[in-house]
């Protein structure tokens, strides 16, 4: 089984709008809610790939419970853990007339030492069942900021694998808990480590204790550096699309490449295919499936060869 | 008892950002949510004046529960009616950098038959214990056009005055059945008549079947066309603040009045009091009780002889 981790869920809330004109007011059309946060799109995604797959992390209040009751509909096995405050919205307001995407984030709720100290508990538990556990997005306040850290920690000494899929700070302090893999995308990747150079930058978290990382390049596809070697993987066409998701998709990729233990190649090539399906899908959590299955076959992987390992 | 209905309750939301970017991503500041819709800021109104107020109308789904939190936490009497649909959201983006705001307003949750149908019940028996009901607001999906029609005439065959405020056809399709006082601003009443001058705009609403109107004209106050006379108001100075709820404060005041009985200039000059000292206070529903017993004796009010009147 796969565990996804998301300690700051939301739902998502998007709003059809005919143009937003700042400082007016705006009559909003369709109007869609779903349950969100990294972990939970990266958990929709193997559910319809038909991988087991549990959905913990923390919700509250009104938010949360709406959250759990779309949980329940998409068929995805809740493991949340209670608590107090309102679990946080994402509003999107899309623009009928530009066809652009303003997104206002709200931070989350305040979460105290005791409810922490209860997800732990229930984390642990569900270690035992898990062979790779996720662990994605921002944390929420109140939560110390090597979370991330100690979660890679426990998930080690259960015998799991571990994918993070953070930025900021909380990515920096779970380095040195040796995670399986990272999963920046060069933006994050740059500024974490004050390098530009995607290859480069991910060689200095390397040195920093994790196992690897798989740093996304967008419409460029992914590199992996790993102590095996490193790789570039290139989507087979440029696409036009909605990126939201496809950094989860590849996260819900290389999740499952690690449970069937595939080669670097082979995983990269998924999990480019599996984003590249994902643009072309509306909704993070979606993707293609058609496109997914032409997309395998037409990726392209390359070794790098570093000048330092060159002759 | 004053009765106050809304039919399209919401919960308000504000969000601070530093700026509004269209077409970026905001990290959400401070964030406030609270029970909101005409005729609930009204009732806080009141309620802060002393003056016994019930809240109805209809409210459902998780945000709605979240809505009566709120209505409990302010210590409003709550007689609101529950549907299967979500109550709806207004989201307000306050830019810190610019002062202004963006308003995004939902539609509100669809009303069955059955669900209006239970309404109009316990409306009815509310109505018993009501000396002046106050109906505020946009209608949700669902309701038939002449709803307000129907709540005015039930209304007065209790023996309960009536103040409307609402706009467009729920405003329209209400006159006939003879509301005591309608409300309308300057480009509400321009909207649904075509005539721009709103003391001609108030004698054709008149002229459908409404007893009186009260328009409001922004930062000029308020006029009043009645059987009685036409009257105007003014403000003592210039105001700046909020004019959000400066409306409510105003429909406050009329209901007041029409429990005291009180004659037209001493209504039109509350009420003019109030909405001033609304403006003062950063949040519909709230005015500055020191501004506000300062304003009422220096609002100017004077009456008009309309041109067909003089000699």
């Amino acid at each position: 089984m796969i565990l996804t981790v998301t300690l700051n869920a939301a739902v998502d809330v998007t709003y059809e709008v005919d143009r937003l004109v700042p400082n007016s007011s705006h009559p909003v059309g369709a109007l869609h809610a779903r349950a969100g946060g990294k972990g939970i799109n990266v958990a929709r995604v193997l559910h319809t790939l038909g991988t087991p797959v549990t959905v913990t992390g923390l919700v509250g209040g009104p938010t949360g419970r709406q959250l759990r009751v779309d949980l329940a509909e998409s068929g995805l096995r809740d493991e949340l853990v209670s608590v107090d405050g309102d679990t946080r919205r994402t509003v999107t307001v899309v623009s009928r007339e530009a066809g652009d995407a303003t997104v206002f984030n709200e931070r989350g709720p305040l979460i105290r030492p005791d409810e922490w100290a209860d997800f732990t508990v229930r984390y642990r538990r569900l270690l035992r069942t898990a062979e790779v556990v996720v662990l994605s997005g921002s944390l929420p306040p109140g939560l110390p900021p090597d979370a991330y850290g100690q979660l890679v920690r426990a998930a080690a000494e259960a015998g799991c694998r571990t994918i993070l899929d953070a930025s900021g700070p909380a990515l920096l302090h779970a380095l040195d808990a040796g995670p399986d893999i990272v999963k920046p995308n060069a933006a994050e990747l740059h500024a974490v480590t004050g390098e530009p150079r995607p290859l480069l930058a991910a060689r200095k978290l390397l040195a920093r204790g994790t196992h690897a990382v798989a740093a996304s390049l967008g419409p460029d596809g992914l590199c992996a550096v790993t102590p095996e070697g490193t790789w570039r993987a290139r989507p087979p066409e440029q696409l036009t699309g909605n990126p939201t998701g496809a950094g989860d998709a590849c996260v819900a990729a290389l999740a499952r490449g690690l449970t069937t233990a595939d080669d670097w190649p082979t995983l990269l090539r998924e999990a480019v295919a599996l984003s590249a399906a994902a643009v072309l899908a509306p909704l993070a959590g979606a993707f293609d499936p058609q496109a997914h299955r032409r997309f395998r076959t037409a990726v392209l992987v390359e070794e790098v060869h570093a000048p330092r390992h060159q002759p």
